[in-house]
């Protein structure tokens, strides 16, 4: 393996884990890549070097102040034995625009996605090829600058990890069931709920930890302001089928724009399905439900890919979507996408990079 | 100097930086406090080391998921040459209702504020005796667990660390222009605004910049949903003087529970100075300025003490808060609380700890 990038070595590799038991995030390979920002200086070329701790200055704004971003992709191991990406192009995007709104310096995206190529080409042997299975890949930038006032840090550091995974739920593409919050919020519109930073996600954890004790998997979030409007299910985007059309929140400004969502919608036009994006309201979905018309709910993320919906609570009162079932569409979605994904299926859409 | 604390001692004690010119939070004692909490085992004894570098596994959950509290107290010098405390008893309460809302186990408070006193006492020698001067005191907690999946994090650490400083704002006691903001957003009912969280604070960075840029030192935040009534400034709670009452946001779940602001209602409670916490809406107020019963306008924070406002934009118009000084109430509230603090004036509150 050769790279152009500045390469520390370790001649300390670390054995593969076994592929048919991955958990989610917790198994790291053996290099991550470093790019470090400095006012005035601009962002440092990539370094790739031993996975390792990140020292920090008690005061490193990050710690105190939240300024940060991430990405998530994953790299895939093709059913031929090559690696490919899928649109990471889509998450070098993001990430600037997250940037933007975190006042974080906006990087060159073409030069970062070629960094994040050569390190997973480095690490091409971590990915695994059983079922289900993927490398990671966890983009992150945080702020560095050691200093208690609340402005926006002078340096940052930005990281690339990696780890090999197996499915985010445990219960794989079954249906889960899940909460409608009316309490907690996640995001409102002119805060941060359309990037990808650290604090819209703790913030979910109260009403996470409280759907968990009523035996639901996730939370559904609804708008902050009328606490009507549905937004996304726990870190991912929700789709519904109703009456045979595709209905999904719009973009309205504290939604996370998903790269699955939007490929999810690139699909279904390319098949014909009508796709509406635009408000729906808890109360609507009841509705469709009690007259027969919702078909098929799920979420729609990276970490995994389609998550079918098979029941949902509101104030108490618990909504089967059909038989309980996974969808046929949700069911062809999942399928279409990881077969583009793992070079099952042709890719006609021109989504994904091969290694 | 004793402890009953495990203590490692550095025998490289830094020089004493020159108090007549400190800036905010970016210089720091020889010594900080460390507790640590593993799932299963509760928070551990506190530990007093040298002031150094954090080591965390690049997978720690602060770094991408934002599950941090913060707090913000002061240690002053007293005109006789005692150091002495405003209220931490306050911080530590407020400290666990953030944990509370950032899904972090709580600590004992008694426990917590006793190991504080005695990381102040061992640094006693740092607290600045200069006119506007302290000892800024910088308890945080982080989530340290090595996981990429978004769930509250197993274990954590606490830290303190301490910092002599000047004034937060280079300002002064002056008073400051400050921005109406009405497309950002710093919190929203049912979000974390009324916890110390990271999140909370790089949130506003986007709309402190356009503050900036425009010539203005502060934003007023104005409510997500209806974007009509005032919230805070900057990160501070705010108060006017309207016709002879103190008129100030009522703590409606979006807005930090601030202990200077606590104890101005109290002074002001004790002075029979009507005071009302109530909704506030910026028509009011900017019909309070053109009737003219818009009297005084200040932030209220630890940092800032009192930060008086000399006018504020909204929608490109400005408006002069009377004669646009400092006004006397604002004036008087400041060196009642800034003479508590520093033993210049009884404290018949019983809001000073004596070291």
């Amino acid at each position: 393996m050769s790279t152009e990038l500045k390469w520390t070595k370790t001649d300390q590799l670390k054995p593969k884990p076994d592929e048919t038991s991955l958990p989610f995030g917790r198994i790291f390979t053996d290099y991550m890549l470093k790019v470090t920002y400095d006012e005035g200086q601009g962002w440092s070329e990539p370094h790739i070097l031993p996975y390792g701790p990140i020292e920090l200055d008690p005061a490193a704004m990050v710690l105190h102040y939240g300024q940060t971003v991430f990405e998530g992709l994953k790299a895939y191991r093709t059913t031929d034995g090559h690696v490919q990406l899928f649109r990471p192009d889509e998450n070098m995007k993001r990430m600037n625009r997250s940037h933007r709104r975190m006042s974080i310096p906006e990087f060159d995206e073409d030069r970062m996605l070629k960094a994040l190529i050569e390190l997973v080409n480095i690490e091409k042997d971590w990915v695994p090829s059983h079922e289900g299975t993927s490398l990671y890949i966890r983009p992150f930038v945080i702020s560095t600058e050691a200093n208690l006032a609340v402005h926006p840090s002078k340096s940052y550091e930005y990281y690339i990890i990696l780890s090999p995974v197996g499915s985010y739920y445990p219960e794989g593409i079954n249906p889960v069931k899940i909460q409608v919050e009316d309490e907690f919020t996640r995001a409102v519109k002119g805060g941060t709920g359309t990037a990808k930073t650290g604090g819209n996600y703790s913030a979910g954890y109260n009403a996470q930890e409280k759907a968990s004790k009523s035996g639901h998997a996730q939370v559904l979030w609804l708008d902050a302001i009328e606490k009507q409007y549905i937004e996304e299910v726990g870190s991912m985007n929700v789709l519904f089928k109703i009456d045979g059309e595709i209905v999904t929140p719009a973009l309205s400004g504290s939604i996370l724009e998903g790269v699955t969502r939007k490929s999810i919608l690139e699909l279904l036009h390319s098949w014909d399905i009508p796709v509406l994006e635009r408000k729906i309201s808890i109360r609507e979905l009841i509705q469709a439900q009690k007259d027969g018309t919702l078909e098929e709910a799920f979420g729609a993320g990276t970490a995994a890919v389609v998550s079918p919906i098979g029941s949902f609570t509101y104030k108490g009162e618990s909504y089967q979507v059909q038989s309980g079932e996974t969808g046929e569409l949700t069911k062809k979605l999942y399928e279409t996408i990881t077969g583009i994904q793992t070079g099952k299926i042709e890719d006609p859409f021109d989504w994904t990079i091969k290694l």
